[in-house]
């Protein structure tokens, strides 16, 4: 009946429409919690100067790459002006296994094929107080023309509706706030009765 | 798309084998968080010198109990030296429509009975770190004789196999640290998306 101290860790999905700011609740999360982590990524791009292997990015060929999409060993990927990015399962499952809860910051599409491959993670949606809110955010940044704000708040009530798919909706209508949120959803999860099994299957009798 | 800020509450049960601290654990909870309530009880025994109807107990008649049971208005009764005692539908709907969380502090066939008349509620179940500390507690307590105490530990054992009907597993081995995963869990609840349809199905269109 003792609760096992070194348990596998969380895969906690963040994500959500552009311009929630769900890079920086990441960054202040993975700043105050020093048992999650983030992966690194594969690419078929070729190394820059600087870049190392396994820290930078694991950089496979494209053949290579493709084997691992065959063989499920993708969690998510895309294809971007020529190369693939994506998630390996193995980068994944390490930290896990050695007890960290990973966070993938991803976009909508990729969290979905996350779920496809990795059900049991923990989907977090990252949302606008309000569209106003968001075409401000948007705007302030001063980088975009016009017409690509309406195309992107037109895109994020879009993806408004993937919602469904996800766990935890999480409006960012303050970075702290927010921060709180996502460090209580990763206890609570921890303590769901799904993932302690063994507790009650195990040593008590 | 603007979040609600008036939502119902959560009804929140807190069950557990006896001795497992769920008591503390409860006052402690309503000490720190003032939006969450206990609501107050039924019972057919009749008022004592200085209980107030409504406050101490909503006083009922056998006749009227039983009516309130056959319609599906008791989350959850029993009856205890020839009288009756159970949380009423209403006390806990007014307190969750006015916002207010309500914890149910109850024993595992009380929390059964809840999760078939409320299954939206939270069940968090309350356990020992061990078999041995729970044996300990009781012993401290240095009120029971050596065979009550052996029928307690018994009944607690097969009370864990109930764990599978509930959401969460808090493990009390330290109050705080158990308090501490309570607020957690209301917060996370708090933000699961099936609790905030609206949402998604609001006015973002």
């Amino acid at each position: 009946m003792i609760m096992k101290d070194k348990k596998q860790g969380l895969l906690i999905v963040i994500s959500g429409p552009s311009g929630t700011g769900k890079g920086t609740l990441c960054l202040e999360l993975l700043r105050r919690q020093k048992f999650v982590k983030v992966s690194v990524s594969c690419t078929t791009r070729a190394p820059r100067p600087g870049e190392t292997e396994g820290i930078s990015y694991f950089f496979r060929t494209r053949e290579e790459f493709e084997h691992l999409i065959k063989n499920d060993q993708m969690l998510e990927w895309v294809e971007f002006c020529g190369n693939f990015y994506g998630t390996p399962r193995f980068a994944v499952q390490q930290l896990l296994e050695a007890g960290y809860d990973v966070v993938l910051e991803i976009d909508i599409q990729g969290a979905h094929q996350v779920k496809q491959h990795y059900p049991e993670g923990v989907f977090i949606f990252i949302a606008p107080p309000s569209v106003a809110v968001l075409s401000q955010r948007i705007h302030d940044r001063g980088t975009e023309s016009e017409e690509i704000i309406r195309e992107r708040l037109a895109k994020a009530i879009q993806e408004m509706n993937c919602l469904s798919e996800y766990d935890y909706l999480v409006v960012n209508d303050e970075i702290l706030n927010g921060v709180d949120k996502l460090q209580s959803i990763i206890i609570a999860e921890k303590c769901r009765v799904k993932r302690n099994c063994p507790y009650f299957k195990g040593d008590i009798k």
